[in-house]
């Protein structure tokens, strides 16, 4: 099966959506977001493990075990977290707006933000761009509206793929936020995907599940993870091909496929996109006992200080990289037996520098915008793969000017 | 028990120290200490659980287990970390230099190392120092050798304490090294400690372990573990008092408060000086079900780089506190019973931000240079402290451009 990209946005047939100013936070752009979905489409979708999760999703939450959802309304530059009882006051509000403006059950609407922590939601200036929302949905409006979502984003990630099943083209288009507080856990911060094809929930649960492993579960900008965090894949069944049913199914599998690929690229695009990031890098593990071990690993690489203003420096300090790989808990390492390399120059081997190791070597690789920290831990099989990015003084400047 | 700082740092009877520029990685400074402890004293230290522990980890860690020491040589600007047998040959070179020159045992001489991971210890320079150092040894050096062991600190580090027993003196003073790299795990980056009491390696192990938990081992810069963390405690047996032979004793007990009081010190003047570090902020967890609970709490609060940067701006955020306590994995927490205090200004309570929360008191807390977040869980009754610094642009230069 081949998987092409797009490289302009698919409209899906069966989905709709419309943006509009509502003058959340910014000025002088779009800032909400209405998507529709057809009435014999289906939804999955994962959200944070954060404790503290915010109100819209914990709503959403509590919407998806009642309804399937014809509506999603998405607000950036107000989280909507960190409100308590008024923060989900708010959120049903606005669902209650939706359900009034486009007749439907306040239970078929699921509510996303993202944003600034802590600060109540205005429910009246988002309630006054509803009719007008409902009245201007679109097929076409992907690309506005992965712009409406951004916050400190500095650019839109949207993507699409396309495939044949017999001979009948399939669609999936995907559009993706996210510039900090980003280790997703279970989801990444808000992320919306569609296809045409027709599924059901439990085929679509599945696949996102198996997409977002790899993608979006396998990024940390700083470790932080965020109270928003939301994934969630549409299934409008607007495509003429029979329903998925079950997701050993060929058709399933190649909806697996592509769904991961394009997570793939909108993950990428978040790291790439990463507050103040200037280095995209690959930490790779492999030789670890089990894949919480490898997992641990490639963790405390991505998320060490030390290393990410290395890459920031492009300094080919390992020495740091060994101290991380040193301190990440693995019981009983032999470091005899650790080997590390930058992409392909093996820098690391028998405790130490390794012989053939010159330091203008692994500069030159440094010295790209993207590659990888390679570490075999030399004890069992299991492999991991997180993709970070370096930690650069503007990150500290964004930070400290931002409230998220 | 009446322990008393003193202004002016106190020489020990029973130890000498001598400084030397061997001019291993910086210009113009001393960065070579040789410490000199009398003939019947005792020593206690604890090392880094970094599994690539240095070179000179790797063999004061051999010599502890063969004799008791008699010598300590301190080096700054190379850690001899990750560099193999040729670094374990270097750091034994060292050792038989000074046995050499003093006249000892190789295995009554602790080498350490602080500075730059993964380049080979010179050890022609050193070894020329050596019979000049035990030439200059003197009791009134501990100043010159709390600067001579500098890295990337700005100030040394240097505190005494005295205390009286039987209406008999007992004197305590302490250096200490430290400005990045610190996320100590049983140690911390470079303390020498010594008293002139007497007292059996048993008890002076036991009186440093106790002293390290809630001081150098409560403290996180960047949550990075160095390779060459040691904390070493001497007892010249120089005061007339009995020896210390039961840990338990109340002369001990006295040693344990005055040996606590002093790393304290030294550990918060550490995390002061950290760094690009502008703030100094104690992040203290209560109600928690046991003790791992609320370090784990309190280290992904302290460690968090939204909360750091947060405190660099001096900006009350607490959003990202709340989510930092919400994604540290504690099982099943009730956000509700969650309350997060700036000093005792109440910021969190119910879910969301306090009813009688003003913006402008948060605001008042965090504009000074030290201050609290006070996290309680509603859980138990387990507590931790653990004390760390803010995250700022300087951070990121001096690492950016300094090779640890």
């Amino acid at each position: 099966m081949n998987i092409e990209p797009s490289d302009v946005p698919l409209p899906i047939p069966g989905v709709r959506l419309a943006t509009a100013a509502a003058g959340i936070r910014y000025r002088d752009r779009d800032d909400l977001v209405l998507m529709e979905l057809a009435g014999n489409g289906t939804c999955a979708a994962v959200f944070t493990r954060n404790a503290f999760s915010a109100a819209p999703v914990q709503l959403a939450r509590a919407h998806l075990r009642q309804a399937m959802p014809r509506y999603l309304l998405i607000n950036a530059g107000n989280a909507n977290a960190g409100t308590g009882r008024r923060g989900l006051d708010a959120a049903r509000a606005c669902c209650e707006g939706v359900a009034r403006a486009a007749g439907c059950e306040t239970v078929q609407v699921l509510p996303f933000s993202t944003g600034v922590i802590g600060e109540h939601l205005p429910v009246e200036p988002i309630a006054a761009q509803l009719p007008g929302l409902v009245e201007a949905l679109s097929g076409d409006a992907w690309p506005a509206a992965a712009r409406a979502i951004m916050t400190t984003d500095t650019r839109p990630k949207l993507a699409a793929r396309t495939f044949q099943v017999d001979g009948q083209p399939v669609r999936l288009t995907g559009m993706a936020k996210g510039a900090g507080m980003i280790r997703p856990d279970m989801a990444t911060l808000l992320v919306f995907l569609a296809t045409d094809l027709s599924a059901t929930h439990e085929v679509l649960q599945a696949v996102l599940a198996g997409a977002v492993a790899p993608s979006f579960n396998s990024i940390t900008v700083d470790g932080d993870t965020s109270t928003n965090d939301a994934c969630v894949l549409l299934a409008s069944g607007a495509n003429p091909l029979p329903p998925l049913m079950d997701p050993a199914s060929p058709t399933a599998l190649a909806l697996q496929a592509a769904v991961t690929d394009l997570c793939m690229e909108l993950a990428a695009g978040i790291v790439a996109d990463a507050e103040g990031a200037t280095k995209q890098v690959a930490v790779e593990v492999s030789g670890a006992l089990d894949e919480a071990e490898a997992c641990r690993v490639a963790y405390t690489v991505a998320e060490s200080p030390l290393v990410k203003t290395a890459l920031f420096a492009a300094d080919p300090n390992w020495g740091r990289i060994l101290a991380a790989v040193g301190r990440a808990g693995v019981r009983d390492l032999d470091i005899q037996g650790v080997r590390i390399w930058l992409d392909r120059v093996l820098v690391v081997a028998d405790g130490g520098r390794a012989p053939g190791y010159r330091e203008g070597d692994g500069r030159s690789v440094m010295a790209q915008r993207e590659f990888a920290i390679r570490v075999a831990l030399g004890r069992g099989e299991a492999e991991a793969r997180i993709l970070t990015c370096d930690l650069s003084c503007d990150y500290v400047r964004i930070n400290a000017e931002y409230r998220t």
